[in-house]
């Protein structure tokens, strides 16, 4: 299945929960307007090495995860299906196979030219975990959710490269410019 | 061996070739007065999937070799050394082994809290290759350099937190939180 863009959220209130619109702006700062966007974030629980509240370099603009490791999700909690607007996501995808394992320093192309730099991988926090019990009244998957979301809960990333994108579009996925290179010939 | 800086690099003339200074300012759009230094750059050689030209988020602000994988270059190209500078090395490190296999999204800390996000692997290519043979009136190497420097080249990255840093600096790598996780439980 080609990969495809299936739906787009952005953070645009005063929670990390995302809404679904048909088409999204990226820009060098991320999407306009959604609370990520930006050069700088503050340091927080995903830095702990860094002291809470240092400003650093957003490496984190938007969030990607796909409809078939939020199956899996589902399945692992006993539920019907995972809303990614719950776990924060701002980009849907399908048909990029375990997409939560796609290295940092892959690239991501659509029509328009815009283009995603992908950091790293997202991992689980609680925040969605408990809005997942409480939004499905099963208290338990507040503590369920990280096991069955670790290397399932997609990758985070920056724009390299400006332009819209709307769901439906193609989307080429460029792995080999990132892959570490081992050394051809050895030494004495 | 504690990880440590040796020598500290920068880009302020014409040329990409850079010039040894004592302590650098990191700042978030890299190297104050490096010509690498901004939150953007204009695609080139390196993104070939960038039509020449475009901007696009800046990836590359500074690069880092080490000194045992330049000796491991001299080595193979017959050379008693391989001068960082004429790589456009930007920090110049000892102690981590196989500096060019650091995967990207780690991250490397100094004593003044300032921290690099490693972005990518730095590819060989053919300006060094070319100044090096120049250096030594040796034209093999011209050919030469890029299969002996394939994944010992060093790395490149962005300033993740801005400071300074100084030679003889220690330096923290931080591996795992960049460390791509599997699923922690299988679906039936």
């Amino acid at each position: 299945m080609m990969p495809r863009i299936v739906s787009l959220l952005t953070a645009d209130g005063g929670d990390y929960v995302t809404r679904t619109v048909a088409e999204l702006t990226l820009t060098f700062e991320g999407i306009g307007g959604d609370r990520h966007a930006g050069f700088l974030r503050t340091a927080d629980a995903r830095t702990p090495w860094h002291r809470r509240g240092t400003p650093i370099a957003n490496t984190r603009q938007l969030s990607l995860v796909s409809v078939e490791e939020c199956a899996e999700i589902a399945g692992l909690l006993g539920l019907d299906d995972v809303d990614p607007a719950l776990l924060g996501a701002n980009v849907v995808v399908s048909g990029l196979p375990r997409l939560s394992l796609l290295t940092p320093a892959s690239r991501l192309l659509f029509p328009s030219g815009a283009a995603i730099f992908i950091t790293e991988q997202n991992a689980p926090c609680r925040h969605p975990a408990e809005k997942l019990a409480g939004v499905h009244g099963t208290p338990r998957i507040a503590t369920d959710f990280v096991n069955a979301a670790i290397g399932r809960r997609g990758l985070v990333g920056i724009v390299e490269r400006e332009g819209a994108i709307a769901v439906g579009d193609a989307i080429k996925h460029l792995a080999s410019p990132a892959r570490v290179s081992e050394p051809k010939v050895t030494t004495a």
